[in-house]
């Protein structure tokens, strides 16, 4: 089987240039076929600040209304997305921006209103697989934003873990699909020391005590969704270390 | 020879949603492969407005300096771009929205500073029209935002007339290309009265009258260019009116 590394970045690397310069570095160096997906770190935030726009969080999770959904198309859509697809053509990788509502790539629906109102936020549906597949034979790379769509006009906020998540569970059917999620941490932290392997039964333990919580626990959840549907390394990791085959968080059956 | 259809908007119908989405219900009814290139609209100058951010510009053209360059960057990459492609999506139109570091499209020069620093903007080098063809042969309709790059990895903010009668350019060595630069007036006008025929010589008197002038002259003069590159039809129009072939001022050798 080919293979596809599907990559999803977040948080610090997004805010910081020399950063995400460096990483970018890292990511044309992986070997054939990959995807990029990322989200918007904190710069959505401070620019609907600036806008005069307020982030509304529950749970963790950010409300998304009109005018902020107008934010995250603007940052996630343009800003964020189209600088990355910039620097990576500049380094001589054919990079493709998309969001799911370009070549109806990512349908979603947005959530319901019960029990909490997230507002414009939308649940995959469906990727195209496909699509994503014959791109990828082209020796494109797509750089996938955190929007969607529901078909029907309206874009929607969907969260880039999932995305990555869903797309790793769609390719696994016939790829080989490594799964990067790569955060601002090593791996998945116990305390001060980095858990380099878990299973179903020690995530539950961790989670149990505590020890795994708040925003890990969807991480984990579609980390070992797309595990169970057959991709063969999902990794909890450093964004820095993507090319280390044995850093991060492995997750296993 | 096949025909193509490339439509520039800008202006009202991007600040107006209802206009807007009227607008795209035309444009779907384009019979076979169509282009859109899309401006901003006073979106860009609103926003920068609310991040505090200056709008320069000398001679009605905007400088873009690197916070410039971010805002449009949101505005035209992100902002316009997506809504326009949800909508189309909506419509049944499989569209893809590019700016012109996707895929390599559209590769541009950053401009001199000199006499005149307009910043981060760029004067088309290449367009990729290989692959523009190809897109459209699958059925796919790009959605072009004025943004181009310098494949080195800098974004630059590029007029969009210019994008789309680049596009028509290249494109006329191989098709029967129709050009509409669409605008909030009827065509070009003498006064209150539409002209609804110009050639060279007709431009170059009114030019010389005043009657042409700003921002209508590098209007008509890729306008010209694309007809000499050999375009079958170029007009100036007003975007209600797309789908009506007698209307506008049509350019003529």
């Amino acid at each position: 089987m080919s293979s596809i590394n599907v990559v999803k970045i977040g948080g610090k690397v997004i805010d910081d240039e020399s950063k995400l310069d460096q990483f970018l570095n890292d990511f044309i160096k992986i070997d054939g076929k990959k995807i990029l997906v990322h989200g918007g770190g904190k710069i959505a935030s401070d620019v609907a600040l600036k806008l005069g726009i307020e982030t509304k969080m529950i749970d963790g999770r950010r409300i998304t209304d009109s005018n902020m959904l107008d934010v995250v198309t603007m940052v996630y859509g343009g800003l964020v997305n189209k600088q990355i697809v910039a620097k990576l053509q500049g380094f001589g990788c054919n990079a493709i921006g998309l969001s799911g509502a370009d070549l109806n790539l990512i349908k979603s629906k947005k959530r319901s209103s019960e029990p909490v109102d997230f507002g414009f936020v939308g649940d995959i549906e469906s990727v195209d697989a496909v699509l994503l597949n014959s791109l990828l034979n082209e020796g494109i790379t797509p750089v996938i934003a955190p929007l969607t769509h529901d078909g029907k006009g309206q874009l929607l906020n969907t969260n880039a873990d999932n995305i990555a998540g869903f797309i790793a569970t769609e390719l696994a059917r016939e790829f080989d699909v490594q799964l990067d999620l790569c955060f601002d941490l090593e791996g998945v932290m116990n305390g001060e020391n980095l858990i380099t392997e878990m299973n179903l039964l020690l995530y539950r333990h961790l989670e149990g005590n505590g020890i795994i919580k708040e925003g890990m626990i969807p991480k984990l959840d579609l980390g070992f969704k797309a595990l169970n549907a057959g991709a063969k390394k999902v990794r909890i990791v450093g964004y820095e270390w993507i090319n280390e085959s044995d850093k991060g968080t492995r997750l296993v059956k």
